[in-house]
Protein backbone atom coordinates (compact mmCIF):
# COMPACT_ATOMS: atom_id res chain seq x y z
CA UNK A 1 0.00 0.00 0.00
CA UNK A 2 1.06 3.20 -0.99
CA UNK A 3 2.53 5.96 1.49
CA UNK A 4 1.76 9.32 1.63
CA UNK A 5 2.73 12.68 3.11
CA UNK A 6 0.44 15.41 3.11
CA UNK A 7 1.52 19.38 3.39
CA UNK A 8 -1.06 21.32 5.12
CA UNK A 9 -3.71 20.61 7.21
CA UNK A 10 -6.44 22.78 5.79
CA UNK A 11 -9.53 21.27 4.71
CA UNK A 12 -8.07 19.97 1.51
CA UNK A 13 -5.99 18.22 3.43
CA UNK A 14 -8.62 16.68 5.72
CA UNK A 15 -11.14 15.76 2.20
CA UNK A 16 -7.49 14.00 0.65
CA UNK A 17 -6.57 12.37 3.43
CA UNK A 18 -10.05 11.20 4.02
CA UNK A 19 -9.97 9.45 0.62
CA UNK A 20 -6.75 8.14 0.81
CA UNK A 21 -7.25 6.58 4.15
CA UNK A 22 -10.76 5.15 3.33
CA UNK A 23 -8.60 3.11 0.54
CA UNK A 24 -6.38 1.68 3.34
CA UNK A 25 -3.36 4.02 2.68
CA UNK A 26 -0.98 5.83 5.64
CA UNK A 27 -0.44 9.03 5.64
CA UNK A 28 1.93 11.17 7.45
CA UNK A 29 0.81 15.25 8.08
CA UNK A 30 3.51 18.12 7.72
CA UNK A 31 1.86 21.25 9.06
CA UNK A 32 3.28 24.60 8.85
CA UNK A 33 4.56 24.78 12.42
CA UNK A 34 7.09 21.21 12.00
CA UNK A 35 10.27 22.64 10.59
CA UNK A 36 12.41 20.28 9.19
CA UNK A 37 10.09 17.53 9.39
CA UNK A 38 10.97 13.54 8.30
CA UNK A 39 8.97 13.06 4.73
CA UNK A 40 7.89 9.41 5.22
CA UNK A 41 5.68 9.18 2.14
CA UNK A 42 6.72 7.81 -1.25
CA UNK A 43 3.84 10.02 -2.67
CA UNK A 44 3.60 13.66 -1.23
CA UNK A 45 0.77 15.78 -1.51
CA UNK A 46 1.24 19.84 -1.02
CA UNK A 47 -2.51 20.46 0.03
CA UNK A 48 -1.08 23.76 0.66
CA UNK A 49 -1.41 27.51 -0.78
CA UNK A 50 0.62 28.76 -4.49
CA UNK A 51 2.17 31.18 -2.24
CA UNK A 52 3.37 28.28 -0.03
CA UNK A 53 4.94 26.05 -2.77
CA UNK A 54 8.06 27.88 -3.40
CA UNK A 55 9.37 27.79 0.32
CA UNK A 56 8.65 24.49 0.63
CA UNK A 57 10.44 23.82 -2.61
CA UNK A 58 13.37 25.42 -0.96
CA UNK A 59 13.46 23.85 2.44
CA UNK A 60 12.14 20.11 1.58
CA UNK A 61 13.78 19.95 -2.43
CA UNK A 62 16.36 17.23 -1.12
CA UNK A 63 14.14 15.28 0.72
CA UNK A 64 11.63 15.40 -2.09
CA UNK A 65 14.15 13.67 -4.91
CA UNK A 66 12.47 11.03 -6.69
CA UNK A 67 9.34 11.03 -4.93
CA UNK A 68 6.24 11.97 -6.37
CA UNK A 69 4.98 15.28 -5.27
CA UNK A 70 1.45 16.07 -6.21
CA UNK A 71 0.44 20.36 -6.49
CA UNK A 72 -3.50 20.65 -5.94
CA UNK A 73 -3.12 24.69 -6.06
CA UNK A 74 -5.24 27.17 -7.96
CA UNK A 75 -2.90 30.17 -8.16
CA UNK A 76 -5.32 32.45 -7.94
CA UNK A 77 -5.05 36.02 -7.46
CA UNK A 78 -8.52 35.69 -4.73
CA UNK A 79 -8.22 39.84 -4.39
CA UNK A 80 -9.83 39.95 -7.73
CA UNK A 81 -11.20 36.61 -8.88
CA UNK A 82 -10.33 37.54 -12.57
CA UNK A 83 -6.52 36.02 -13.24
CA UNK A 84 -4.22 34.11 -12.27
CA UNK A 85 -0.55 34.13 -10.61
CA UNK A 86 1.19 31.98 -13.28
CA UNK A 87 2.38 33.00 -16.40
CA UNK A 88 -0.79 32.10 -18.77
CA UNK A 89 0.61 29.69 -21.07
CA UNK A 90 2.25 28.04 -17.61
CA UNK A 91 0.94 26.99 -14.46
CA UNK A 92 2.09 26.20 -11.00
CA UNK A 93 2.53 22.53 -11.41
CA UNK A 94 4.93 23.85 -14.00
CA UNK A 95 6.77 25.97 -11.67
CA UNK A 96 7.06 23.45 -9.13
CA UNK A 97 8.35 21.30 -11.57
CA UNK A 98 10.78 23.34 -12.69
CA UNK A 99 12.25 24.02 -8.78
CA UNK A 100 11.85 20.15 -7.99
CA UNK A 101 14.06 18.86 -11.17
CA UNK A 102 14.47 15.58 -9.59
CA UNK A 103 10.62 15.15 -8.73
CA UNK A 104 8.44 13.71 -10.19
CA UNK A 105 5.17 16.21 -10.17
CA UNK A 106 1.46 15.50 -10.86
CA UNK A 107 -1.33 17.94 -10.87
CA UNK A 108 -4.27 16.35 -9.43
CA UNK A 109 -7.27 17.59 -7.16
CA UNK A 110 -7.18 21.33 -7.90
CA UNK A 111 -10.91 20.45 -9.85
CA UNK A 112 -12.47 18.89 -7.13
CA UNK A 113 -13.66 20.96 -4.01
CA UNK A 114 -13.57 20.12 -0.47
CA UNK A 115 -17.04 18.99 -0.42
CA UNK A 116 -16.82 16.18 -3.34
CA UNK A 117 -13.89 14.85 -2.18
CA UNK A 118 -15.55 14.33 1.51
CA UNK A 119 -19.11 13.15 -0.10
CA UNK A 120 -17.33 10.91 -3.16
CA UNK A 121 -19.91 12.58 -5.57
CA UNK A 122 -20.69 15.67 -7.32
CA UNK A 123 -24.76 15.78 -7.89
CA UNK A 124 -25.58 12.45 -8.81
CA UNK A 125 -21.40 11.34 -10.06
CA UNK A 126 -19.17 10.30 -8.27
CA UNK A 127 -16.49 13.00 -8.34
CA UNK A 128 -13.87 12.22 -10.61
CA UNK A 129 -10.09 13.53 -9.75
CA UNK A 130 -8.02 14.70 -12.84
CA UNK A 131 -4.25 13.67 -12.95
CA UNK A 132 -1.89 15.68 -15.14
CA UNK A 133 1.45 14.45 -15.33
CA UNK A 134 4.73 13.53 -17.41
CA UNK A 135 5.59 10.05 -15.43
CA UNK A 136 2.86 7.76 -15.98
CA UNK A 137 3.17 5.13 -13.22
CA UNK A 138 3.55 7.85 -11.01
CA UNK A 139 0.25 8.91 -12.51
CA UNK A 140 -1.45 5.21 -11.90
CA UNK A 141 0.25 5.19 -8.28
CA UNK A 142 -2.29 7.73 -7.58
CA UNK A 143 -5.00 7.16 -9.18
CA UNK A 144 -5.15 3.32 -7.48
CA UNK A 145 -5.30 5.02 -4.09
CA UNK A 146 -7.41 7.48 -5.46
CA UNK A 147 -9.73 4.34 -6.35
CA UNK A 148 -9.27 2.36 -3.83
CA UNK A 149 -10.62 5.31 -1.41
CA UNK A 150 -14.31 5.26 -3.64
CA UNK A 151 -13.41 7.96 -6.25
CA UNK A 152 -12.64 8.04 -9.79
CA UNK A 153 -9.68 9.00 -11.48
CA UNK A 154 -8.78 10.65 -15.20
CA UNK A 155 -5.69 10.60 -16.63
CA UNK A 156 -5.77 14.18 -17.64
CA UNK A 157 -2.22 13.80 -19.89
CA UNK A 158 1.54 15.71 -19.99
CA UNK A 159 1.84 17.95 -17.44
CA UNK A 160 1.74 21.01 -19.45
CA UNK A 161 -2.24 19.83 -19.28
CA UNK A 162 -2.07 21.89 -16.07
CA UNK A 163 -2.37 24.65 -17.57
CA UNK A 164 -5.55 24.01 -18.97
CA UNK A 165 -6.87 22.58 -15.17
CA UNK A 166 -5.66 25.46 -13.41
CA UNK A 167 -7.86 27.58 -15.86
CA UNK A 168 -10.98 25.02 -14.98
CA UNK A 169 -10.56 24.93 -10.91
CA UNK A 170 -10.29 28.88 -12.04
CA UNK A 171 -13.15 28.88 -13.16
CA UNK A 172 -15.20 26.95 -11.61
CA UNK A 173 -13.99 28.89 -8.04
CA UNK A 174 -14.99 32.33 -9.93
CA UNK A 175 -18.33 30.11 -10.26
CA UNK A 176 -18.92 29.06 -6.73
CA UNK A 177 -18.29 33.03 -5.67
CA UNK A 178 -20.41 34.43 -7.93
CA UNK A 179 -22.87 31.63 -6.19
CA UNK A 180 -23.91 30.08 -9.94
CA UNK A 181 -22.98 27.32 -8.25
CA UNK A 182 -22.43 25.70 -4.59
CA UNK A 183 -19.37 24.66 -2.78
CA UNK A 184 -20.74 21.20 -2.85
CA UNK A 185 -21.49 21.48 -6.64
CA UNK A 186 -19.20 21.90 -9.93
CA UNK A 187 -17.63 19.72 -12.94
CA UNK A 188 -18.36 16.78 -12.55
CA UNK A 189 -17.05 14.56 -15.59
CA UNK A 190 -18.69 12.15 -17.51
CA UNK A 191 -17.70 9.22 -19.13
CA UNK B 1 -39.26 35.19 -29.60
CA UNK B 2 -35.64 35.65 -30.20
CA UNK B 3 -34.59 35.39 -34.28
CA UNK B 4 -31.24 33.26 -34.98
CA UNK B 5 -28.85 33.18 -37.56
CA UNK B 6 -26.33 30.57 -37.36
CA UNK B 7 -23.72 30.27 -39.73
CA UNK B 8 -22.55 26.48 -40.76
CA UNK B 9 -24.21 23.58 -41.15
CA UNK B 10 -22.49 20.86 -39.18
CA UNK B 11 -23.20 18.84 -36.31
CA UNK B 12 -22.37 21.64 -34.05
CA UNK B 13 -25.30 23.93 -36.32
CA UNK B 14 -27.58 20.82 -35.88
CA UNK B 15 -27.23 20.76 -32.47
CA UNK B 16 -27.56 23.77 -31.50
CA UNK B 17 -30.37 24.76 -33.96
CA UNK B 18 -32.23 21.74 -32.42
CA UNK B 19 -32.00 23.33 -29.36
CA UNK B 20 -32.87 26.51 -29.97
CA UNK B 21 -36.07 25.21 -32.22
CA UNK B 22 -37.28 23.70 -29.78
CA UNK B 23 -37.54 26.91 -27.77
CA UNK B 24 -39.90 28.28 -30.38
CA UNK B 25 -36.92 30.57 -32.04
CA UNK B 26 -36.53 30.81 -35.61
CA UNK B 27 -33.25 29.86 -37.10
CA UNK B 28 -31.61 30.91 -40.43
CA UNK B 29 -28.98 29.30 -41.41
CA UNK B 30 -25.58 30.53 -44.06
CA UNK B 31 -23.70 27.96 -45.33
CA UNK B 32 -20.31 28.45 -46.64
CA UNK B 33 -21.45 28.24 -50.28
CA UNK B 34 -24.28 31.53 -49.39
CA UNK B 35 -22.06 34.40 -50.65
CA UNK B 36 -22.97 38.06 -49.45
CA UNK B 37 -26.48 36.72 -47.66
CA UNK B 38 -28.18 38.96 -45.87
CA UNK B 39 -28.23 38.23 -42.14
CA UNK B 40 -31.87 38.34 -40.77
CA UNK B 41 -31.18 37.45 -37.20
CA UNK B 42 -31.17 39.19 -33.70
CA UNK B 43 -28.29 37.01 -32.26
CA UNK B 44 -25.81 35.29 -34.90
CA UNK B 45 -24.16 32.22 -33.86
CA UNK B 46 -20.79 31.04 -36.01
CA UNK B 47 -20.56 27.57 -35.82
CA UNK B 48 -17.86 27.55 -37.79
CA UNK B 49 -14.04 26.25 -37.22
CA UNK B 50 -11.85 28.71 -36.20
CA UNK B 51 -9.57 29.51 -38.92
CA UNK B 52 -13.19 30.16 -40.91
CA UNK B 53 -14.17 33.37 -38.12
CA UNK B 54 -11.70 35.86 -39.57
CA UNK B 55 -13.43 35.49 -43.47
CA UNK B 56 -16.94 35.70 -41.80
CA UNK B 57 -15.76 39.18 -39.75
CA UNK B 58 -14.14 40.25 -42.80
CA UNK B 59 -17.35 39.86 -45.16
CA UNK B 60 -20.19 40.27 -42.93
CA UNK B 61 -18.99 42.76 -40.34
CA UNK B 62 -20.76 45.69 -41.25
CA UNK B 63 -24.44 43.45 -41.27
CA UNK B 64 -23.07 42.13 -37.95
CA UNK B 65 -22.81 45.89 -36.40
CA UNK B 66 -25.39 45.76 -33.28
CA UNK B 67 -25.96 42.15 -33.27
CA UNK B 68 -25.37 39.49 -30.85
CA UNK B 69 -22.55 37.50 -32.36
CA UNK B 70 -21.84 34.23 -30.66
CA UNK B 71 -18.67 32.25 -30.81
CA UNK B 72 -18.31 28.79 -30.38
CA UNK B 73 -15.02 27.50 -31.51
CA UNK B 74 -11.92 25.35 -29.69
CA UNK B 75 -9.16 26.80 -31.25
CA UNK B 76 -6.96 23.90 -30.87
CA UNK B 77 -3.89 22.48 -32.96
CA UNK B 78 -6.55 19.38 -33.92
CA UNK B 79 -2.84 18.21 -35.48
CA UNK B 80 -1.13 17.64 -32.44
CA UNK B 81 -3.82 17.90 -29.63
CA UNK B 82 -1.34 19.98 -27.65
CA UNK B 83 -1.76 23.61 -27.66
CA UNK B 84 -4.25 26.24 -28.67
CA UNK B 85 -4.10 28.56 -32.00
CA UNK B 86 -4.86 31.84 -29.99
CA UNK B 87 -2.49 33.32 -27.58
CA UNK B 88 -2.20 31.92 -24.13
CA UNK B 89 -3.35 34.61 -22.26
CA UNK B 90 -6.23 35.11 -24.50
CA UNK B 91 -9.20 33.56 -26.95
CA UNK B 92 -11.04 33.33 -29.86
CA UNK B 93 -13.49 35.19 -28.72
CA UNK B 94 -11.17 37.92 -27.80
CA UNK B 95 -9.58 38.00 -31.34
CA UNK B 96 -13.41 37.92 -32.57
CA UNK B 97 -14.53 40.97 -30.67
CA UNK B 98 -11.47 42.94 -31.45
CA UNK B 99 -12.67 42.21 -35.26
CA UNK B 100 -16.20 43.23 -34.83
CA UNK B 101 -16.01 45.81 -32.28
CA UNK B 102 -19.34 46.67 -32.65
CA UNK B 103 -20.90 43.33 -32.05
CA UNK B 104 -22.25 42.19 -28.81
CA UNK B 105 -19.37 38.85 -28.68
CA UNK B 106 -20.64 36.10 -27.13
CA UNK B 107 -18.78 32.84 -25.87
CA UNK B 108 -21.18 29.99 -25.38
CA UNK B 109 -21.60 25.99 -26.45
CA UNK B 110 -17.58 25.58 -26.76
CA UNK B 111 -17.88 22.90 -23.99
CA UNK B 112 -20.74 21.08 -24.91
CA UNK B 113 -20.58 18.19 -27.39
CA UNK B 114 -22.60 18.32 -30.22
CA UNK B 115 -23.91 14.58 -28.13
CA UNK B 116 -24.94 16.01 -25.15
CA UNK B 117 -26.97 19.48 -26.76
CA UNK B 118 -28.90 16.78 -28.43
CA UNK B 119 -29.64 14.31 -25.79
CA UNK B 120 -29.71 17.34 -23.16
CA UNK B 121 -28.06 15.61 -21.01
CA UNK B 122 -24.41 14.87 -19.81
CA UNK B 123 -24.98 11.49 -18.07
CA UNK B 124 -27.67 12.49 -15.72
CA UNK B 125 -27.00 16.04 -15.62
CA UNK B 126 -29.11 18.42 -17.91
CA UNK B 127 -26.35 19.50 -20.43
CA UNK B 128 -25.89 22.85 -19.45
CA UNK B 129 -24.10 25.92 -21.76
CA UNK B 130 -21.94 28.25 -20.13
CA UNK B 131 -21.90 31.96 -21.71
CA UNK B 132 -19.64 34.42 -21.47
CA UNK B 133 -19.40 37.93 -22.28
CA UNK B 134 -19.36 41.51 -21.37
CA UNK B 135 -22.81 42.71 -22.38
CA UNK B 136 -25.49 41.39 -19.49
CA UNK B 137 -28.53 41.65 -22.04
CA UNK B 138 -27.11 39.99 -24.48
CA UNK B 139 -26.34 36.84 -21.88
CA UNK B 140 -29.30 36.87 -20.63
CA UNK B 141 -31.46 36.99 -23.81
CA UNK B 142 -28.65 33.71 -25.02
CA UNK B 143 -29.78 31.75 -21.79
CA UNK B 144 -33.21 32.57 -22.48
CA UNK B 145 -33.10 30.78 -25.59
CA UNK B 146 -31.44 27.99 -24.45
CA UNK B 147 -33.93 27.70 -21.36
CA UNK B 148 -36.64 27.19 -23.45
CA UNK B 149 -35.12 24.63 -25.45
CA UNK B 150 -34.84 22.30 -22.77
CA UNK B 151 -31.51 22.94 -21.24
CA UNK B 152 -29.75 24.81 -18.57
CA UNK B 153 -27.72 28.06 -19.28
CA UNK B 154 -25.12 29.78 -16.60
CA UNK B 155 -23.75 33.28 -16.76
CA UNK B 156 -19.95 32.39 -16.70
CA UNK B 157 -18.63 35.89 -16.54
CA UNK B 158 -16.84 38.57 -18.66
CA UNK B 159 -15.97 37.86 -21.80
CA UNK B 160 -12.39 37.38 -20.26
CA UNK B 161 -13.76 33.98 -18.79
CA UNK B 162 -13.43 32.59 -22.72
CA UNK B 163 -9.83 31.94 -21.88
CA UNK B 164 -11.05 29.58 -19.16
CA UNK B 165 -14.06 28.07 -21.50
CA UNK B 166 -11.29 27.48 -24.05
CA UNK B 167 -8.44 25.84 -21.90
CA UNK B 168 -11.72 23.39 -20.96
CA UNK B 169 -13.30 22.63 -24.40
CA UNK B 170 -9.66 22.20 -25.40
CA UNK B 171 -9.22 19.52 -21.97
CA UNK B 172 -12.47 17.92 -22.74
CA UNK B 173 -11.88 17.58 -26.45
CA UNK B 174 -8.42 15.75 -25.79
CA UNK B 175 -9.96 13.82 -22.95
CA UNK B 176 -12.58 12.63 -25.87
CA UNK B 177 -9.70 12.11 -28.51
CA UNK B 178 -7.77 9.73 -25.98
CA UNK B 179 -10.46 7.75 -25.33
CA UNK B 180 -10.70 9.00 -21.69
CA UNK B 181 -14.47 9.71 -22.08
CA UNK B 182 -17.09 8.96 -24.80
CA UNK B 183 -18.26 11.81 -27.34
CA UNK B 184 -21.46 11.44 -25.37
CA UNK B 185 -19.89 12.42 -22.19
CA UNK B 186 -18.07 15.32 -20.99
CA UNK B 187 -17.75 18.16 -18.03
CA UNK B 188 -21.56 18.39 -16.67
CA UNK B 189 -22.39 21.38 -14.59
CA UNK B 190 -23.46 20.49 -10.94
CA UNK B 191 -25.43 23.88 -9.35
Amino acid sequence: MTSFTIFGTGNMSQAISGVLGAGGASVQYIGSQDQNATVDGDIVILAVPYHALREISSQYGAQLEGKVVVDITNPLNFETFDSLLVPADGSAAAELAAALPNSKVLKAFNTTFAGTLAAKTVGDNKTTVLIAGDDVDAKERLAAAVRAGGLEAVDAGALSRARELEALGFLQLTLAASEKIQWTGGFALVR
